[in-house]
């Protein structure tokens, strides 16, 4: 639903030069008198993206704007300002009050602000039956110029992702850490050519990027980074580690195409503030492809892989 | 609740050198490097703000971007690019496909985008079993260095609206044009000291901008521009129509604060392309008043009149 609402919106929306990125990308950025503001979006929804009840209103409100901010940082943009909207369901957890409820949430989302001097700028706060939902609009600025997209890998380019991969469910997926330090780390790299952040998996984001850049990528299964949380899931899931690390959503890491030839001094200025790993390259030949017995196969942009 | 709450977020809330007006306005502007960017921020529901049934999914849309471009009206801002958030139920009504709510929705706000020139510039669409929900954010610029505010009212200014008012519910609230034409009327104008759309009542938005502005305002009943709908309404409701007028929600006419001294003219500017009407005046007393016999009595913030 959403890729193809994504794709026809993209094709209705009027294209004005105040837009320098519109529809399509983690963010939007913004031109002329606006100087490169960069804004993104995102909603959250009980029963959806987290479990009142299961999840604290800390974590969940943590990881409304940690969602926002990982878009920031996946387009190498520093935030400026956040904008809350929420719907309030009658109580919040163990009969907890709604004002109790709401002040939790926007606490959470508070501390986050004033670790990274983040301005929470305005919102909209609504109260009905219904259960909760919230969404945020973070804006943030480029910096330097530097702004990253999905668009620019280059067939050779390395493919990097900046950590384990997988299981997020088990508990990352709300108290995962954006990467905004990559973005800080690396803005100023141009060996960086194009970047995204894993939200959906790692073959459909990865494939997404080989979409908006013309290109493909041949993955190295054995390099993919998995995470202690892929290989917990696996235990029960009946799928192979690197199937959790290649199919599951919400890992919120940055996947990013680095020229080759300065690759080893890119990773190493990685290597202070997160786990990079390269697990495999960019190719000429549209598609998602892995190494089978020395022969290029299909990789499935699921990632749910037979016989692996 | 809401009151309460900004209240609370506009205490809470970091205060940052990048953010000029933040939260308890209209919408936030942003300083520095974002060149006085104006964010607004609204979230619509079904049950509460609209019922999808009732109102098709045109008027919803046309609702949502027209809230917030009323926001932008309010601070003298042009629009400059919209972002959308939706949670879509599994049908629309008549058992419409989700895709078809989705489209009809979308259509409608791109349209008003088209004629107003305004980008929308992303968004983030997500499906649930749970009832339709809309939030967009709005970008605008200031034009001119102007920021019309809530604070700017000044004892012995004129009380301005720009129409008539009440009954919006009759269906006003879902088709109203908001006054981004008042705003490019009278950026420029000196006289204009303070502006808010209506959108909880005259009485309780008026009372707003008097503590905004810290001082009060002497309203003149009879001079209330009352619409044909607060007519219709008061023929069943037991209320009087000026009642309708003062309290009724979502007329998102401007109320505005004008230098008495060259008023005519602001009004003759205004004339062209809408209603104005003068209904009163603000005072240092903080607090509504109005004229009684001769007598200042305390009007109730609710609107509701005994006796008139």
């Amino acid at each position: 639903m959403e890729k193809s609402f994504v794709a026809w919106a993209k094709v209705r929306a009027s294209r004005l030069p105040s837009v320098k990125i519109g529809i399509g990308d983690d963010a939007a950025v913004l031109a002329g008198d606006l100087a490169d503001s960069v804004v993104t979006t995102d909603m959250l929804m009980d029963g959806v993206h987290f479990r009142l009840g299961e999840a604290s209103p800390q974590r969940i409100g943590r990881k409304l704007i940690n969602v926002n901010l990982s878009d920031l940082a996946a387009m190498a943009a520093q935030p400026v300002a956040v904008f809350v909207s929420v719907c309030l369901p009658p109580e919040g957890p163990g009969g907890m009050p709604r004002d109790a409820l709401a002040a939790e949430l926007f606490e959470a989302i508070c501390e986050v602000c004033e670790q990274r001097e983040i301005a929470m700028a305005g919102g909209d706060t609504n109260c009905w039956n219904g259960p909760l939902v919230l969404q945020m609009t973070a804006i943030g600025r480029s910096v330097g110029g530097t702004i990253w997209t999905r668009s620019g890998a280059r067939p050779g380019d390395a493919i990097v992702v900046t950590g384990p991969l997988g299981g997020s469910l088990l508990g990352k997926h709300l108290d995962f850490i954006p990467r905004l330090d990559v973005a800080s780390q690396l803005r100023g790299d141009p060996n960086v050519h194009a970047a995204m952040d894993i939200s959906d998996g790692l073959s459909i984001d990865l494939l997404r990027m080989c979409d908006a850049s013309r290109c493909g990528a041949i993955v190295s299964l054995e390099s993919i980074p998995i995470s202690n949380a892929a290989v917990r899931m696996s235990e029960t899931s009946g799928k192979a580690p690197v199937e959790h690390a290649l199919s599951d959503g919400e890992d919120f890491e940055l996947l990013m195409a680095v020229e080759p030839g300065d690759l080893n001094r890119t990773l190493e200025r990685l290597q202070s503030i997160c786990q990079p790993a390269v697990c495999g390259e960019f190719t000429s030949r549209t598609g998602l492809w892995t190494r089978m017995s020395g022969k290029l196969e299909q990789l499935p942009a699921r990632g749910y892989l037979h016989g692996v």
